[in-house]
């Protein structure tokens, strides 16, 4: 089955690569509109998927992430019309260099191909990344969790729906439509897919990373610190800390672990747990922050190696910068770090050292967000180094082709 | 060992990350003056080498690989001296958003770290990546063949004090000196390592991609192709052919198969045949080839996929282009393929339509090269999509990182 759905979308592919920018984002705009103007099926569709799920158990964050509302469709439309509203990247040339034999060489970037994008219950992903995909002058194939299906169903109907409205190929927009495990196993041995990515716990992303044999980019596992430092305003990093553990805390952007040098950890920890305490916050600490923080639970090792994605918290205190440095570079996954300090040298030195997609001087971790990048909407936050870096959007999406025009020059003879 | 060796690289890698430009140049021009001042300590290690190598029975082009002189090393200079000159890829920034909030979000390229390049015969590769490495603020730890041992390790010594008296870290470059596989194997799991790059043939290249869990990027094998257009100007084809099958048959960027439109068939495979005799190039036709071309033997389907990497020459007749583009579609490495024709439409389809690092229209597939390209050296020549496709310089050596500025932003809060 996905041999031949690779084949189908391949072909819709070529099509899209030498589409116009017009025709990708009629599609884009057909789409929004059928968002707007058909959310009862959509919603429909989504009750199905809600009713069956929480008979089989689902419950908490899992089945929040499940639903879709008015409200939710509302941001995705907006969040296409965006997309549209950005530039072509397949329009960009990167460079043009002549030879002096008169050869003309010319970078161009062009859509990867067909990806494939693993992800858990969001259905809403369905709607971004093919936006972006489409955008690219790229084909999809989607695999989503089992318990949005319906959801899912529905809305890959109205993208290809949205597709033929705008005269390209419907099949550029593939549903990975059993819930069979081993398909998903298939997709990442599936020959002749340019890319997968896989979004959703870290279980999948381990899982798709270790076993694929097609390329994958790593995303979303967010291991991320907030460094206190000693020249901090310690108001500024209270709301900090606050905005990274409590805002959302289920997110890769979320804090997990904050540093504090020594000499203002009596102050801050106090600062901190009381500012926290109301949220229903665990401080899991080295034994400086169980003496400083009430009901904190002693820290081991593997709370500093821990996504929590709730609302625990790890803690410890640092002799120094150094300390915090090293201390990131261990356990960071690579994904987001801040400092609090109103000191330059100290700040530079953390911005330059630690090595992230993204460093946050005096602001929240939260930001690293494709809508908050104005990319409009992002596949995933890669937390690799190759290829892409940090949120994903178009760009991510492209590679690069050098188009040679010449009048029969050779090199050797 | 490996471990230290990394370690080590790591420590002085992070130097590298934030030393201006004008050090790192000056560790490169430090390093071409080396090479020019004592180019007799380097050939005479090479002859250690190449009299080692003869009598283990090495012989022709893996001899002539190993070989170095005068003249190659000014070539190695001259190609320092020209990544000297290109811009500090550090230096550049990609763009700046500032948010509502005011918080300013900087993205901007920085080192990928810390290299490993496994690589064979050609000792000039030591210092051509070194090169690029230090420019790019990366570390690099090199392996490369047992028989070129010698002339590597003065290499390595001679930029280990050119780093010192550019006041960088000689610690930068490492090189595994130890002839034992096992060492080769080791680093493809070096956990830590950021990229790690195959340069050679494509039974090492395969090996590395196929069992590495350090990041790779696929490097080389050139399945290269010249469709000759029934509009083509058939004597600048037959150039163009000569070029890229005889100028040199041992490197990736050489042509392996031409495909040939039936209606000029006739008159363009004598041309070839006869142009290509002299040459003592061996045809593996199709039957119509095998009809016109004196001499061809019968081509199997082994032969479309083969990169001969020597003076034998895959040749079909096709129906028309859409025959061509799905034979280059079928068997091309993604690396090089070229199209001789005087029609726009043709010409430009072909440039559309083929996936591949490099497209040439009415040129040679030999300047696939990051000299050509103006990258002044190159680590390699991708074949893959993600990350960087086609000759591999400065730029494919960095990934990016966005630092935010801000002054206290919160996003939930």
């Amino acid at each position: 089955m996905l041999e031949e759905m690779l084949a189908e979308a391949k072909r819709a592919q070529k099509l899209l690569a030498v589409s116009d920018a017009a025709h990708r984002n009629r599609a884009l705009l057909a789409m929004a509109t059928a968002l707007s103007d058909r959310y009862e099926e959509v919603l429909a569709a989504n009750r199905g998927d809600l009713a069956q799920a929480e008979a089989t158990g689902l419950q908490g964050a899992r089945l929040k992430r499940l639903e879709l509302s008015e409200g939710k469709l509302q941001q995705l439309v907006d969040g296409l019309q965006t997309v549209v509203r950005l530039p072509d990247p397949l329009g960009m040339g990167l460079g043009l260099r002549q030879l002096n034999n008169g050869l003309r060489l010319e970078q161009v970037r062009v859509p990867l191909g067909v990806i494939g994008l693993i992800f858990e219950s969001r259905p809403g992903v369905a709607v971004e990344a093919a936006g972006l995909t489409v955008k690219s002058g790229n084909a999809i194939i989607l695999r989503g969790g089992h318990e949005a299906l319906r959801t899912n169903t529905v809305l890959v109907a109205l993208w290809r729906e949205a597709l033929g409205e705008a005269s390209l190929p419907p099949a550029a927009i593939q549903l990975v439509a059993s819930p069979d495990r081993e398909y998903a196993r298939a997709l990442m041995h599936l020959d002749g897919l340019d890319l997968l990515i896989p979004r959703g716990g870290s279980g999948l992303i381990q899982t798709v990373v270790q076993e694929a044999s097609v390329p994958v980019i790593e995303t979303g596992v967010g291991n991320c610190h907030l460094y206190v430092d000693r020249h901090a305003d310690l108001a500024m990093a209270v709301r900090i800390l606050r905005d990274g553990k409590v805002g959302n805390p289920a997110v890769c952007n979320a804090l997990e672990t904050v540093l504090v040098h020594q000499r203002v950890a009596p102050e801050f920890l106090t600062m901190a747990a009381e500012a926290l305490k109301a949220d229903g916050v665990t401080w899991h600490g080295d034994p400086e922050t169980c003496r400083l923080v009430p009901d904190a639970v002693a820290a081991s090792e593997a709370d500093w190696a821990t996504e929590y994605l709730s609302l625990d918290l790890a803690s410890r205190v640092v002799e120094d910068l150094e300390e915090a440095l090293q201390h990131i570079g261990r356990y960071g996954s690579g994904h987001s770090e801040a400092i609090v300090t109103r000191d330059y040298e100290t700040g530079r030195r953390f911005v330059d050292w630690v090595d992230a997609a993204a460093v946050y001087w005096n602001a929240s971790t939260r930001f690293t967000d494709g809508f908050q990048y104005g990319l409009g909407a992002e596949v995933g936050i890669s937390t690799q180094k190759l290829h892409a870096r940090g949120p994903m959007g178009l760009e991510a999406l492209t590679t690069t082709k050098t188009v040679a025009w010449g009048n029969g020059q050779t090199r050797d003879l």
